[in-house]
């Protein structure tokens, strides 16, 4: 890898918010291991506790960053049960956080170039940990490490990959005339996207007809490849600009206004 | 200008929000083209779509910044329209983003030493570019070479400062014994930004009648220059600390109790 | 001190929000200073005018910082006031802001090495002090230079520490056979810090009785050391990663579904 790891990068993603100190403070411990390592927020404010989502934020992001930049990946319901602490290296990347299968999509992305570590609290002489903020005392001081010395093995126990939570960001499901998603994400705008590729609209026609699975109602979206082609609060269903499909009202709040939820199921006709 | 280029400096303002991955990607974008260049977000939490306010804050904030800043600033509504991408040189900073009128209050305080330029996919062999997300695929990259080169030239091509996009940050009507004027923002603490500079103030007297155009009701507000004067929940009219004639309600929420909204109409008894 | 001036570091915390430009504003005073020193947010979106909060979010932040770190802490209802502007030095952390007594809690920890300054706007030739943005152009400028300076002699003139505003995270009153706290702090997750250390938790039983004493309700709380051990939604009494006393609703909102607010009075039965 090109970069000088005496320089490197950690990319943040978690569920803690900006209200609180919890990143502020992992990215203190990260200073005091290491002060040369920059640190980047991808989003703190994931849905509390919704991995889906946090899993696509992840898996559409890390392709921009450098290589050996190390992913901090903290959205944690067990912490303080059994859950595995992991280093994953996936391609030039490295990724830290509980396994909870965030990291899943892009391990099968890199699967031949894939290894995956259980960080060890005695290899690692990591000390006074809490049982509710292995952010702040297991995960943040092993990226700041890993910044520097680029070596997993120095923290952890190789794992076998399929030992590993799983996830997938592609679901699809047929249910008669209709070929059935998941909501994985919702953006700021409220747009929505769905656990499949954008692709899919290429056997689409010009007007799509989408069914709400959870009251049953139907509604018609314009298959457009960007917004400009729309009136104001008109539907629209497009690829977005990370591959994914993605449903929209035009400057409006899909999510909102129409009353989506994550996980929920979305059809559209064939 | 006095900056090294090396160690640039990107000021970010968008209406991406801090739920979604679209700033930490640009910033990655940027990284990757850019070492060494430093960012920091103005706002990324602009109402959604609402150059108004997206143009106040850039207005109020460029001059605090070190000469040689490249802004970046994406409010985009009409990305995949024939809208342009500009980069505008002004005074001693450069401004990068889509046509929409948000630099022009800046442009024409720095009329004599303003330049714009038409960015050109072409001169600056940008690939992959995404009908969604101009911020990642062509404005990050831009800003990032800006950066390290401070050439426009070398990425678009000259625009008379005519043909871009306008907008006004001052607004005042008469309308009988009222000053009307524009809400063009509200900040976190629901205090309210008119069209106008606060020395207006000063040909008003202890007490100023403020008239809610849509609903016709007037209050009375308190003329102060700062809020230690006032008791709790009274209602203030000042210069705020960026010289615009701004409305308070004291340690409250005057935007949400009132139900003000951006680009209503509130006029001023003289 | 180990750590260079040169490269020194400030840590935000304010109640100024993430949609404005207060703070960038403010960074942006900052790097004109000291082009050098680095920025790292603690938060921006602490409960508006709430020192209690914002005290406690500063409290069980600062040791985690390399020494040398200087803190800006900036939440002003009384901007424009009489009130002091404070530079304080404890232990090896400098301390700048309003004051309202949010560094009290640490000047009491670190009391044998401590030292207050009333910052002199003669001394430190500031100019251009607006009534109601001391946070630009008081604090950051100081702490820009404080942080390459590190003698606070410079900038202001020495305080008793008796003199300065004083305020406690530890409050508790019984009250029967009740032991009462106040709320000071609520999390991303809805969860409720009280004003103790959760030591306190080693004395009661398995199960604890909470009188929400704003109407009387009581309910049973899990007295548990970490969330696994509970069911979802369950309610959970135990001492939080910074060592204080915290009521949760596990993987719910604890705060917003049971009707709570900073300031109330919340009892344990022993």
């Amino acid at each position: 890898m090109e970069r000088s790891y005496e320089e490197g990068l950690i990319a943040i993603l978690t569920d803690f918010g900006d209200i609180d100190n919890y990143v502020a403070v992992m990215k203190a411990v990260i200073m005091k291991e290491n002060r040369r390592v920059k640190t980047l927020d991808i989003s703190n404010n994931v849905l509390p506790f919704s991995i889906i989502s946090g899993s696509y934020l992840l898996y559409t992001s890390y392709k921009y960053f450098p290589s050996g930049t190390v992913f901090l990946a903290v959205i944690d319901p067990g912490v303080g049960s059994d859950r595995k602490a992991l280093i994953v290296k996936a391609g030039d990347w490295f990724f830290v956080g509980p396994d909870n299968g965030i990291f899943w999509p892009i391990i099968e992305e890199n699967f031949s170039q894939a290894e995956a570590y259980s960080i060890s609290i005695e290899k690692s002489d990591l000390r006074n940990i809490s049982s509710t903020f292995h952010g702040r005392d297991v995960f943040a001081p092993i990226a700041a490490r890993l910044a520097k010395n680029g070596d997993p093995g120095f923290f952890g126990d190789p794992l076998n990959l399929e030992s590993l939570s799983k996830l997938s960001l592609i679901k699809m499901q047929k249910d008669g005339a209709y070929i059935c998603f998941e909501i994985i994400h919702k953006d700021v705008f409220g747009n929505v996207v769905l656990s499949s590729k954008g692709k899919i609209l290429s056997i689409m026609g010009k007007d799509v007809e989408v069914l709400k699975k959870s009251d049953n109602k139907k509604y018609i979206f314009k298959n457009v490849p960007t917004f400009s082609l729309l009136e104001e609060n008109e539907l629209a269903i497009y690829e977005n600009s990370f591959g994914f499909l993605e449903l929209a009202k035009n400057k409006g709040n899909l999510f909102a206004d129409y009353g989506f939820k994550i996980g929920e199921k979305v059809c559209l006709k064939k």
